[in-house]
């Protein structure tokens, strides 16, 4: 996308694979910014809540393997300098750095690595590619993860098309309120910073807080988005705005879902959608709740439609619930309705159902007119495996 | 204990094993009790909702392996039936039986093996044992959960002595608010119905209420205290209520840790405290942000000291706190102090420490006079094969 280049180099922090990424702009790009909501943050969220304030950013550099998180006075001294250390190999200004950092919480960053990896990223800048950058921001994800989309705006000059590229990173401690989610989208558009704050929060409010993995916040998830203005197209009207806001949300959507997907030791994602809640907010409840619950998750990976265990979690959520007025469908197949359970025959076509790797699950209420949704993955003994040797 | 007989047979609710247990007293006994906080409740409870308003009980019958939940009218209908069946076996009042289930959700009782189960009940009420009773209310419990112990009180007459036993289950769906968890405590003490209650209540919220296992509450929870007054011990002044008391929370604080113990795949035990908060909440909060974490308890389970972890639960936790002030002890070894990690050496032996079966960590907030704590155990790749599997 024109405006942006990319590179990914290993520098070494971690043992294995790239480990260092940059998203470098050519002229400083209109910046927005969303970080976690987690009281412990690590030292680059800290730096980037102060360097967003400029709403400009011209470099983005990412490391894997280390968060620079819980190291106090030191860590976020170390992450200063890396931005120092960016603006002098670049020659741009240092308020136009931003930092991220994912993987071990407590380590001191290991700054020798950055003294050579960032000279070393300043050579393969003009050749690397966006993959090379969606790698290096890896840590237990599988797979990179990137999604880009067009959008087209009617002008008086005729139709003109921007584009919107999304990359991001997380697999575990991923819940509502963000995660050790990184997430960068770049688009060639022309937006303001006003307009481009309040699509971004819309954006995230509707994909990245409606994701859970493992139900834990990350201290280091930071949700990034730069209109670099190349494509010469402007977003300003009501019409464009509407374009823009849509082709966000859609981009940050899949972005979660890659995410879900990808979950640590994840088999199968689900969408669970509550409606007919008296309140946007029991939707919610509602909805967390079954998302996170280990039971259904468990059963889930067992291809089990235990549909006590959703209904239970529902009860437990904090929800205003009536057990006698739900219903609950897998994918198509009811399999309780107004409280009564339809049987084995039903209970045995949503076992069949269970068997894809994508399943909607729907809990009506038929209490009001609100819905929600969340998309989570199951639980297997592989997330058990991951998350018990992970530092060994 | 004098005044109660206990009974546990195989009645064909599960397919092996005994599932069908009882508690008769001689005469009615004082009684109260309280329930799951979950808005979907199991039929027993409803029906157990409206029987303690007598305060009175003399026979508590408990199935295992069938949860009467999510069953509707016909499931309340069926277990008003249980009741009359207990009451015309024994000749004791309707009014004063009690009825438990625990296990599947959403199967219809099956009404047949009661009426075959509760007169073998019967034939086994005068030679049964505590032991049958307890066996006969398990479910992925592992072992039988029993406690026994004397009370001691001042009289004019000399010291007098009273006895208390508690029996429970509970293995999975366990968390604050109480879980797929049976408790029943019995002792041969003469005291008031408004003074048991109280005790119940303070007793259920330093113990039952402050464990996890899974995080999921139950529909089914039920804690009941029957108390006979064979003893001829008499509850009455602030001296033998405060005796009592203790004993009470000591009883079910024992059968809390045996429940968390038994915790589906558990491998150790954890008690985290957290102290030095602003507020009561805020300790309360801090507690069971870890003690709910996925991510603390695989650490766990691998003998990983993953301090990073447990400071971000706390972080997302929504208490009030200072990473900057935060001090971290695994037994008396300091891994953080004032945010500051201790280095490689303390980690060692905190990973030494983490070899034990029972553990307990200490966060210091340093930033009030409140402190809270909670039992937890570890996640391991049982707690997903147990739970994939259950009804399969």
């Amino acid at each position: 996308m024109k405006g942006f280049k990319f590179a990914g180099v290993h520098a070494g922090i971690k043992e294995n694979g790239s480990d260092l990424g940059m998203i470098l702009c050519e002229k400083p790009a209109t910046a927005a910014a969303l970080f976690t909501r987690n009281r412990v943050v690590a030292a680059p969220v800290i730096l980037g809540k102060q360097t967003i304030k400029k709403a400009k950013c011209q470099a983005v550099l990412v490391n894997s393997g280390n968060a620079n998180c819980f190291t106090g006075t030191q860590g976020l001294a170390d992450a200063r300098a890396t931005t120092q250390m960016v603006a002098r190999t670049f020659d741009i200004p240092r308020d136009f750095v931003m930092v991220s950092s994912t993987g071990v919480i407590g380590a001191p960053l290991p700054m020798d690595k950055f003294k050579t990896g960032i000279p070393l990223v300043k050579e393969h800048i003009n050749t690397g590619t966006l993959e090379d950058f969606a790698q290096a921001i890896l840590t237990t994800d599988t797979c990179r993860k990137i999604v880009s989309m067009k959008g087209c705006i009617d002008t008086p000059q005729g139709a003109k098309e921007f584009s919107m590229t999304g990359v991001a990173k997380g697999s575990g401690m991923i819940r509502p309120d963000m995660a050790t989610m990184l997430a960068y989208v770049l688009t060639d558009a022309d937006i303001g910073v006003g307009d481009l704050n309040s699509a971004l929060t819309r954006a995230n409010e509707k994909s990245f807080n409606r994701i859970t993995v493992d139900g834990d916040t990350s201290t280091n998830d930071t949700l990034l988005c730069l209109a670099s203005g190349e494509s010469g197209v402007c977003i300003r009207d009501e019409a464009s705005l509407k374009v823009f806001r849509d082709l966000l949300e859609k981009v940050c959507c899949r972005l979660g879902k890659m995410i879900v997907k990808d979950g640590e030791g994840a088999t199968k994602v689900v969408q669970i959608t509550v409606k007919g809640a008296k309140t946007g907010q029991d939707a919610f409840k509602a909805c967390e709740a079954i998302a996170h619950s280990n039971l259904v998750k468990t059963a889930i990976y067992g291809e089990d439609p235990n549909w006590g265990r959703i209904t239970a979690a529902a009860g437990r959520s904090g929800a205003f619930v009536d057990p006698d007025r739900m219903d609950l469908y897998f994918e198509k197949v009811p399999l309780v309705i107004k409280g009564c359970w339809q049987g084995p025959d039903a209970e045995k076509k949503a076992a069949g159902i269970m068997k894809a790797s994508e399943i909607n699950i729907l809990l009506d209420l038929n209490l009001g007119d609100e819905t929600d949704s969340f998309l989570f993955c199951d639980f297997s003994e592989n997330y058990v495996k991951i998350n018990a040797d992970y530092r060994s």
